[in-house]
């Protein structure tokens, strides 16, 4: 089973998942590819059509999203067959020692989202009808997952490309629901409080209204979304959709507000895709589930991290970002 | 001149060197390959004997270390030719804004320790007395250093092999010393504070006399220092170089942990080459240059991270980690 395991310092949690790698001897060859040939549906893909089989049994699934339907759902949910933390349904969360360390056991969720039956696709060249699946999709998973009281947080992402860390190259996300705070959740969530006791405002709606005005961040909005490179960037061409609405959570997400952005991560991603020549990136969405702590402070959002650059010692050692591209910069570059 | 930016929610600074970077148009192409032949001197490396009028002038430099000589140096210090920030002792220090934000100028220091005259070569490859070299110029340039007052932290870090980072095989390392305290450190001297008020022990003594127990996660040791897996590692691998005298400051060493150093080093790094085939990774010194207020808390170390995995969204979106290879079956593979 799964373990988290807390580190002694720094009191952050490291999820320990062995069932989930390779032996040691495996590191010498880096990267597995999956066997494709030129079809449309590929045989070794588990996430084609056809090939239900290998894997587990579906959660959730759409069947009305694409028009040119080429199987019996266009966007499902699975849970992943070599899950980082096992259900928390099935399994007992546990709270152990070895000597001077904490443990818990490794019981969470972990699921995959696959967005699309077609292979060899992606955000920009879906419609927008289906990309609002895609967002209907991760809603239902996220307040269904939020009521359960033992899951502190939700994460839902996306690794685009082979610099991303990507296994498969079928569009898919994933979601995992963890037991205790990540790391930087919790800097965010605490940092966002501070700025809220001090300025009174939240830090999110602030640079909203500040790069409203500066203009030279910004890279696309609508109604209910703007997607800015933040001042503060810490990766060259690193992008966060903010939504207009003060919320905490995704969870409280209204219809309108869902279309936008599926329109925005269309517009955005695609911009990516155009001026970087389809980078790999990583897409993530920041949003609390027990938000009443943090609602006037904290403001969920999406960020995106292209995988264009390699962090080195300095980032690992310090946590100290060197970003080399100005975000006024990447913006310029992003909306020619 | 570089920028120290401040994102208003987490605190934290992100350095912004655009002079350092590639124009956004130079993202599509990833690597960028040096010239190399088949001599021992490389034409186009800037750290090879002969090609010294590519590289600003030498700050410091040793020529005792090495058996056989090609050069008038074995070990020297330079200047970074493309400075993530500016010298601080010709460049002010200046607070501004721009709007909501803070911004630092961008001033420290940046250097490059060349670490021998042979380009071919690596630490496994390198014989103990020119290791003791090295660690002398560590030590020389970080007590130099830690005696000025505007700067609050100097990390010192080495990145090795295409997947840590580096643009030249030249075997070196570097240095930054920044005017601000980078996060991870920030966390990780807190965390230790916090954990020595409530456990009245140094957290890192306390892991060095548990894992001497447990036995299982230690990789090789001497009188001065010993290796580890943590039991709480991130990431496959990672590797804990913690010396066994209790000191927030490498800056405190003295001459017979210098030389254990050097030997631990070298055992270290041989062990990951031998047994993960030369991974790339990046090594860096954790130490605090005024560790006054943590003097009972904080302890120096190095660590090790291999980078034979790729962090994907959910590390980037949370700060948590999923480490596929416990800590103990890291250490059993590295002392076959």
């Amino acid at each position: 089973m799964p373990e988290l395991r807390k580190n002694i310092i720094t009191r952050e949690w490291v999820i320990m998942a062995k069932e989930r790698g390779k032996r040691p001897e495996d590191f010498h060859k880096k990267y597995e590819k999956i066997e494709q040939d030129k079809n449309n549906i590929i045989k070794n893909c588990p996430f084609c059509p056809g090939n239900e089989v290998m894997t587990p049994d579906v959660i959730l699934s759409y069947s009305h999203c694409e028009t040119n339907k080429k199987s019996d759902w266009d966007v499902k949910v699975i849970p992943n067959k070599f899950p980082a933390l096992l259900d928390i349904d099935q399994n007992k969360s546990k709270k152990s020692t070895e000597g001077i360390y904490d443990i818990l056991n490794g019981v969470g969720k972990h699921e995959v989202i696959i967005e699309s039956s077609e292979h060899f696709t992606d955000i920009p060249f879906m419609e927008i009808s289906h990309l609002e699946c895609i967002i209907s999709v991760y809603y239902e998973r996220y307040i269904k997952l939020m009521q359960q009281s033992d899951l502190e947080h939700i994460i839902i992402f996306r690794n685009h490309g082979p610099d991303a860390g990507t296994s498969l190259a079928h569009p898919h996300s994933q979601l995992i629901a963890t037991p205790v705070m990540p790391r930087d959740i919790f800097m965010e969530t605490n940092g966002a409080r501070l700025y809220y006791e001090y300025e009174q405002k939240c830090p999110f709606c602030h640079m909203i209204n500040f790069e409203d005005q500066a203009g030279e961040r910004k890279i696309c909005e609508n109604d209910s979304f703007v997607s800015i490179n933040p001042f503060f960037s810490r990766y060259p061409f690193e992008t966060w959709i903010l939504p207009r609405r003060h919320n905490a959570s995704f969870g409280n997400i209204n219809l309108h507000e869902g279309n936008d952005l599926a329109r925005i991560i269309h517009e955005t991603t695609s911009k990516l895709y155009k001026c970087l020549k389809d980078p790999s990136y990583n897409l993530t969405l920041n949003s609390l589930v027990r938000g009443e702590k943090f609602a006037e402070s904290y403001h969920w959002h999406f960020k995106i991290i292209p995988r264009i650059t390699t962090s080195a010692g300095f980032e690992l050692g310090t946590g100290m970002y060197i970003n080399t591209i100005a975000p006024e910069d990447a913006a310029k570059f992003l909306i020619l």
